[in-house]
């Protein structure tokens, strides 16, 4: 089972919470550890947007993954102990079948004709895999950012069908301060004249808009303050600065950015980038309440719905971790998240943590999450 | 004295600080209230980058200001007692001469040519104002976002020149989450094909770049808190959603942003806007340093910098106001500026208010704001 990249075939028709479905779909995953006889000591981990299922190296792909400090053995997550799965989204571009892939039915690239995704989706695909590799209980659900959501998406759909939760910077529904920042990354990888409505190709590929996406997801993923200490007012040598262009980069943080942007405009599909960040928009666990399963009418309070929603999940422990610098899914929805899955009746560790690198400090203050989670972890 | 919209033309050549110089420039201001015959109660407003000089309503022109609850008889800034002036930043381009000017030695707009401009210049052409209508010393300079790191400049250059001055969300030097997000916004105005070099027309006109420019702009000028109470997950009527655009407005708050986007993206220059934008990044009290003028170099330390150019600041008395919901201009640089003026031997009052509404809480929160500034200059 150590082999790198997998892929698992879903039911199909794979049937979508909006009302289509998937025909010969299919999401890739990784893993690492050994499944017990018991076959209770599987840890399944939801991603972020842009990360795909190599969350670690292993037998297979020996190269370091997205949280390589954190998964293998005698690591936090010690995969020793724990048989650990990572899977990319359904509806992302890295093995899981999305926008980019082929649409068995018309032989040709789905682009805009994907169906309608949400994140219930993502979770449900991941929840086939683990049934697919034999397993009718997770030791442990982990879900980090938009991973977070899809997590209580699965915890939602499926109840007692996971012991213990950590969730991580995430919400339970998103917020308009990050709906407003992901519709303008949104808008303008659509502006951008050679995504032509989804039909663009590697020569023409709407390059600057996703940089622009990719820049203001970086702004929002870290913090001023740790900007502050690391950049400063620090300018480019002149050699560095664009010739001729009075409004180039300047500043070692503007640098810094080109930099992030040039990594990602060309390894995530456009489309595929835009159906996930528009399954964020749309995630709320209010409409899991029970009776009354629509999405909130203009003006409704949502709070009790919340409630109601929260309360079908049946976990018996979980980890809810924040960052106060976090700006995109800030400390007081994480302890919102805390206090619904205590009413709901769950043992709940709540971890706010004071790493300056913002939404992204479970990526890189693995220090600080490495001890909650391996604490945590070790009570199990 | 009460008319609405006046000219002044500075002194030509007109020297700017990066060696450039304007020939037969102008600012457009406008006034409220009466200059005292000992010509000791003139008040100077400088402005944030997009506002013009039509604070409040006048005689010349009674339609309400972007200041109009907060300027006017019997108003916080009273202007029965007050001669309250308010001027069009240099390099704007609400009737102050700017990139989208006639460039009378080639009569031509000057576009691009236009001179690299700092706020430093802009506070220059205030104070040449104020000379030129025959005031030697300020009763008060009244800087907010933009315009306070002008006010700084002003201070800077024209030591004893102001009694008493009054900064608002601002900052000492441009830091590096301010910059990062004023270089998305050039680069989305700069990536718009109709941008063209900085050569538009009325046909074809950077409209989605600056589109995305504003709602970044609104997006940071207000406050994730305040977004909950006021949007929520509230959905767009069917009406008011684009048929056919999947990824169209969906939410109320994207819509809001579309509505700011609309009224500012045909009434602001974009040349104008980048200049503007570029000096706000640009501007750092440090280099008012004595003997080492110069910007500071890569990986020094700049703080001792500032406060041997802060101890050149020569006023009575400060009110320094910033909001804790200030993403953009974080409280903590309030903090500094006020302890930074105390130190130069200003006697200081400084006032942390909990405005929901972040950055533009002192264009909407006039209460907390009103009191403020009332409590301040009734002290005057």
């Amino acid at each position: 089972m150590n082999d790198a990249r997998q892929y698992f075939s879903l039911p199909s028709p794979f049937a979508m919470r909006r009302g289509d479905a998937l025909i010969g779909a299919q999401v890739a995953y990784e893993t690492w550890g050994t499944l017990s006889a018991a076959r209770d000591n599987a840890i399944l981990i939801l991603t972020g947007l842009s990360p795909g299922a190599h969350a670690a190296a292993n037998a297979g792909d020996p190269s370091p993954g997205w949280w390589e400090d954190m998964v293998g053995p005698g690591k936090h997550i010690d995969t020793k102990r724990w048989f650990v799965i990572c899977v990319n989204s359904l509806g992302s571009c890295k093995g899981s079948t999305g926008a980019a892939s082929i649409n068995p039915q018309t032989g040709k690239v789905y682009k805009l004709d994907f169906p309608d995704l949400t994140l219930e989706d993502v979770a449900n695909a991941g929840y086939e895999l683990v049934r697919g590799l034999g397993i009718d209980h997770l030791g442990c659900l982990i879900g980090n950012s938009m991973g977070g959501m899809s997590a209580l998406g699965y915890l939602l759909q499926h109840p007692r069908s996971v012991r213990a939760h950590i969730s991580i910077s995430t919400a339970l529904q998103a917020q308009p301060f990050a709906i407003a920042i992901r519709s303008l990354q949104r808008e303008a990888i659509r502006l951008d004249p050679h995504w032509n409505h989804g039909n663009y190709d590697e020569e023409n590929y709407p390059e600057a808009g996703m940089s622009i996406a990719r820049k203001l997801g970086v702004i929002t993923y870290r913090s001023a303050m740790e900007w502050v200490g690391r950049f400063a007012r620090i300018r480019l040598d002149h050699d560095a600065r664009a010739d001729g262009d009075p409004f180039g980069a300047e500043f070692a943080v503007e640098s810094y950015l080109v930099g992030h942007a040039r990594k990602f405009v060309r390894s995530f599909d456009p489309n595929c980038y835009l159906y996930l960040s528009r399954a964020s928009d749309w995630f709320d666990v209010a409409e899991h309440a029970p009776k009354n399963p629509a999405p909130p009418i203009r003006g409704e309070q949502s709070g009790s719905k919340v409630a109601a929603a929260l309360a079908r999940i049946d976990v018996e422990r979980a980890l809810v971790i924040g960052v106060s610098t976090d700006i995109l899914f800030p400390l007081s929805q994480q302890e919102e998240i805390a206090g619904g899955l205590r009413s709901a009746g769950a043992q709940v560790e709540f971890v706010a943590l004071d790493s300056p690198q913002g939404h992204d400090a479970f990526l890189v203050d693995i220090a600080r999450f490495g001890a909650a989670i391996a604490g945590f972890l070790a009570t199990l």
